[in-house]
């Protein structure tokens, strides 16, 4: 099949015949946005080997490729409304691998109700590379940034930690771990929590390259300094039960990527249910995680270097 | 240098201290559109070996990238505003490449009134791959589609066509052609063009896949036929030189690719400072394209193929 023919026949019925998408004839889209509302925009990008294992099945790379935007949309506290594809496809790609991939897209904007505006397909000689730009609403004035949280603040985070790292640890050793590899290759964004947080979060962010890391850059970008309590930080039983199995220290856990949780800093005691208070922010700089005899921690790297 | 110093060094400056780009600090931006305005969206990827050749300096590639997204704006009738960037680098990247890289962004944003907006720098075991995904505001209702031509429409195009393709070919070949090399690598969007061509033409697209293709696009789209008078194609003197003393058919000009010119249709007369009329629509389907004994010509391939 040639391009465009996969264009009608695969990524045309993902753009849920919005009439933004000007049915992927032209090279442009047109997007209009309400009166009163702004355009939160993010890119993301995978590439193979880099973000992904080679052989990873088509849709698994799609969902997180999408999913993995739409969480920095959530950290942004808004509405998912679309998103723009770049795929840059070896010469051996077929129509099978493409089919699998937009149903992989399908099943996430299906979950997150939004829908594709357009993009480019091309050829590359080297691995499979694809970015995402993905676009949401957000009331005027009420977006979540991570420069604004205040000293006195308590520090909290969704979800649990350090599941998609031990995700991917067992799928490089071969361990048997279900949960965790599924947290690894599909991870759910936190539009959901997001939506509770408008009016109580002061700042926010999505933890993608190691808890430790990501704290570091809320505190530096608020001028605030960071103090985590390491047995407070929620674990999953999946991740209790693998980390005592396989002898993995918390300190791999939370530098490890991939965790895809908000952290956000409130002076509103927080619903248990919606995220687990892990620390506390003050004045001054930096990031002091204790461990469970109140000794602050030492770490070689604090998160993922993306170069 | 590491991610964080390149974003500062490198980046920053590019968003011309837009507040949208938050300072580059989030992983997103935020984007408000004035009322009465949408939103008009386009990507183009280039992907070394495919859309470039390696070993093109760094400021050429970017120019390059940026100048193929601004034309499909200005295909759109709408005014440049800002733009993600999502780049995948080789390991071997160095700062003196990200600066060059990043100088060539400043020509063509600086040209065209628009700035970054964000974006994603990752990592690539394969070859250079970047994807640009463009902005502009254009008067609600008032953008250009390809969809839009009318039977009894004239055919035109701005510029002159197959100066790239020849510079391609003397670049390929070792032939000394300086202007014809310089709009392979630095095509001009033509937002001027564009600006008046607001209630003038009917549909409008760029020409960027090989004239013949493309116009076989917009006929398509719009449910018309299209004649081209081969002997109406506006040619540059470098073009006529190069094709004379290499013995090159017009055949291959109007096939290649990387024109970036506008093709447009209307029923009005258009002033030969902005376009050549270069042929017809009539209702039916098809393109046929006379040579200068009023032959149809035939052609192996209309354009350039994607896959």
């Amino acid at each position: 099949m040639r391009e465009f023919n996969w264009i009608e026949h695969y990524f045309l019925p993902l753009t849920n015949g919005q009439s933004s998408a000007l049915n992927l004839k032209d090279d442009a889209a047109l997007l209009r946005i309400e009166n009163g509302y702004e355009l939160v925009i993010t890119t993301d990008t995978l590439n193979e080997q880099i973000h992904f294992l080679t052989d990873t099945p088509a849709h698994l790379i799609a969902q997180k490729a999408l999913a993995v935007n739409l969480s920095d949309i959530a950290a942004m506290g808004a509405k998912p409304l679309a998103y723009s594809l770049a795929l840059s496809l070896p010469q051996h790609t077929n129509d099978a691998w493409l089919k699998d991939f937009c149903d992989g897209l399908q099943i996430i904007q299906s979950a997150h109700d939004c829908y594709l505006l357009g993009g480019d397909t091309t050829r590359t000689n080297g691995p499979l590379s694809l970015s995402i730009t993905a676009y949401a609403t957000v009331r005027q004035g009420a977006a979540l940034t991570r420069n604004s949280a205040i000293a006195g603040d308590t520090l909290y985070v969704t979800g649990t930690i350090g599941d998609a790292y031990l995700g991917l640890h067992a799928l490089q050793h071969g361990h048997d771990a279900p949960e965790l590899i599924a947290r690894y290759h599909t991870p759910t964004p936190r539009l959901d929590a997001a939506e509770q947080l408008a009016g109580k979060a002061s700042a926010c962010m999505d933890v993608s390259d190691g808890l430790v890391q990501d704290c570091g850059h809320l505190a530096r970008c608020s001028g605030v300094a960071a103090k985590i309590d390491a047995t407070a930080i929620p674990l999953s039983d999946a991740a209790r039960r693998y980390i005592e199995k396989h002898n993995i220290e918390i300190r791999e856990l939370i530098t490890g990527g991939d965790d895809y949780e908000l952290l956000f800093s409130s002076n509103i005691e927080i619903n248990t249910n919606l995220a687990t208070a892990i620390g506390q922010l003050s004045s001054g700089s930096g990031v002091v995680v204790k461990d469970e005899n109140a000794k602050p921690m030492t770490f070689a790297q604090t998160g993922y270097q993306h170069f």
